[in-house]
């Protein structure tokens, strides 16, 4: 397939400097760009190696006003990268229709262009809007519901009672619906088990990783916001409500009942302890463990994770300490001195 | 379905006040009960909430003797709430029978009332008791024995020759005797497996959550003991024994060949390193490591982890650095000045 | 199954010392051995146990002269012992040939001797080495290509144009080519996904654990080098390139683009950042945080990771803090001693 620049400008709404009728076949990194291609500096110290390439277009950040090949001048080249890659990808084969093999239940309604891949097993009374794509081997509990546009992977497990929005993408081996970890101990020392009845929302244009594990809730519902975005490995607990736009980095684990706000992101392999409240726009980095409320607009880390310059203010004396020691066996040594001086007199 | 006030009383052995005909209908947080249903006051401070909700009536601890609604009395309101809880609860539907898709290998043994979900592929001499449910596309190795009650989850993986007792549960995902982790490092740099030959055994009353890994022994066995809760996605190495109800909450990792006793409890992303023993009744706090042996009864945490009144000692003198280096300034000027007035002496 | 200690000395190339006619059928730890058994000293320290064991024979290392059972000497006795039970293991019964429910896709290309399990899937224009092993319910997307004897456990899932070398053993649960994990944020604080059009290629020799998730490349690859071995659990994100022979253990997670050389290991739940590169033979202990570039041979720990000799030290004085505290007390009170015995001058 080929575009020409303009059509590209067009889509990605730029502005042409140069020749508008090159024809791009393909989007590459720099160092990897062949004649054809189109490539991009995300910023200033980028141009360089851009213009360097092989490419026959760039895309460049506004302030970029003269270049020596053509430009698509945007305000955000890395969605404009992403756009444009978008257009030069070929979409993973769909199978189409319902394979004969898929095991559909009672009372299930498909809307229009459902596909089932191989082995999939459907429940009873369960909803799919137009356009959904089931993978092979696929498991929907009964009463499941999944809106229109929305793509499964592979062996993925959606358990009883889940529901799915619209434009939704789960990889596979993803579990949804598992039981809450929830457990009285009796005094013999085992525990009884709370029995889990709530159900997983899950919100339109979710994306979520594979092998993750999302549990329903106790009672009422486990949410997850519209435009989450969860990696892989990460576990999510009992009657969790995640806000909008919520990124959850791989191996992060989200402990029962806290809720986090809009725009949170968690970096990989941090953890929240259960009933916390986390509020918009907090930033935990990697490996904290959020043991209490964070106010909104945050940067925290640690663990415990508090605010993070206090953290690095802290980090740098530690790194210090060595020093600090010296310091004391020197402040001693000439407290010594000065009682030996005094002695003296 | 209704149950009257001393029908419940009966069941979860309390003490009511108040009228003993009331008709419950249902069981919710009292946020959210109606008129109908049941909520409980795990204690004192509860009290107030669950008095100005709709329910009907309200499950007590004993010190409560006075209330202006119904109440059942009783010892531990959790475990109330947990079994009332039970009773209303509507079952997911169970399969019953064996699904004409099921691949059912050679000198299979099963008892009564055993349930094959389709897709579910079964190996050579399994032995599966009664009331074994196995839902959709689980995989059962040759030789694994499953005892009566226990329910496994859809894709459920169990490899060759794992023992699983009675009234077990595990969630989706799930892979049990997976090969051990073991390699001899050769002069090459290159690494030569060191077959994985045991077994895993899983006692009576066992629940393991979504997406966790157990390995199998290299020789002899990986053993779960009897009432263990196990989380999702927690990793257990080969020749791991856990005792009895001992509880590794999400993303745990225990390595090869240690031992915990019973009622040990880690919490969330908490790591053990190999061959340590960690003494019954221990509580390992979220994100610490296990580095060594910890005797009985302590409550540890950090890394390495090590007794919490300690780390928290250490941690409180850390958060106080920054005044200490303050300090230790002050004291440098003061010593300086002292040695100036000498001087002028 | 008997062997002679001649025959288990030819094929671990060690030096009999003792009588070399021995008959011996099983292999076993010296608290477990049985007559007829031979069990292993890795070093002097086990020598003792050994002897008074019921083994008939014992590997030992080559500085053993003199023992009083029957000896095999050999450089490594780890390495024979990992021999020498490979000779002793029944292998698992290996399904043959093509299960009548595999469903295999158009231009698929088989070696001799493959075999595929029940209710396997796999895609179009696939290749399949001889005697690749596909267990049940295996997922292949189109192009995926599989070297000879490559083993693959049930319920794995292997996407689109993933490579795979071979002898490759792949544990069950695990997902290979997810997509990887990567957005624009937009300005209303949305996310847009950038396609993800790479591939995933795994080199020979690897293995990988069970439910363990390897994302494919945004562009171009994500690669696993020949030998690396990867425990449960772990996390590979999109373009991460690892050299020969890595080590990752349970619960590890590598952001995108980072690169590992050869001979790396990474302990339990250790993390690696994005866009980082750590050199050949680094140690990164477990839970340990790598931020930045790690220069080679290194044994480092902690978060940010540093060189375990620095952490040490630090960690050292962390844990003397207390008597530091009071040390700094401790002057306090002598100055202001000091200067109240100056006024008194």
């Amino acid at each position: 397939m080929k575009k020409s620049l303009e059509e590209l400008a067009r889509i990605i709404g730029g502005q042409i400097r140069g020749d508008r009728n090159v024809q791009i076949q393909g989007v590459a990194k720099a160092e990897e760009a062949k004649q054809g291609d189109i490539t991009f500096a995300i910023s200033d110290k980028f141009l360089d190696k851009a213009m360097r390439s092989q490419a026959s277009a760039v895309i460049v950040p506004l302030e970029v006003e003269d270049f020596p090949k053509p430009i698509i001048r945007v305000k955000n080249p890395r969605l404009a990268f992403a756009q444009i890659l978008e257009i030069f990808t070929s979409r993973p084969r769909r199978m189409s229709g319902i394979h004969p093999t898929a095991i559909i239940g009672k009372n299930v309604v498909m809307g229009r262009n459902v596909s089932v891949g191989p082995y999939t097993v459907i429940g009873e009374g369960v909803k799919l809007g137009d356009d959904v794509h089931l993978s092979a081997g696929v498991y929907l509990g009964d009463g499941v519901s999944i809106g229109e546009g929305s793509f499964i992977y592979p062996r993925v497990t959606i358990l009883d009672g889940t529901v799915i929005g619209r434009r939704v993408i789960i990889h596979s081996g993803t579990v949804i619906g598992s039981d809450g970890f929830g457990f009285v101990r009796k005094e013999d020392g085992s525990y009884y088990k709370i029995p889990q009845t709530g159900k997983v929302v899950i919100e339109d244009e979710v994306e979520i990783g594979a092998n993750v594990a999302i549990d329903r809730a106790t009672l009422g519902e486990t949410r997850i916001g519209a435009g989450c975005k969860i990696d892989n490995l990460v576990h999510i607990a009992h009657n969790v409500v995640l806000g909008r736009n919520v990124v959850l980095v791989a191996l992060v684990g989200i402990s029962g009942s806290s809720t986090l706000g809009d725009g949170v992101i968690l970096a990989g392999q941090a953890g929240v302890t259960d009933h916390v409240k986390i509020g918009d726009n907090v930033i935990v980095a990697a490996k904290a463990g959020v043991t209490k409320d964070i106010p909104p607009n945050q940067f925290v880390s640690g663990f415990p994770a508090r605010p993070h310059s206090e953290q690095k203010r802290i980090k740098a004396i530690i790194n210090r300490l060595p020093k600090l020691v010296k310091k004391i066996k020197e402040l001693e040594d000439r407290l010594r001195d000065l009682k030996g001086g005094q002695k003296e007199v």
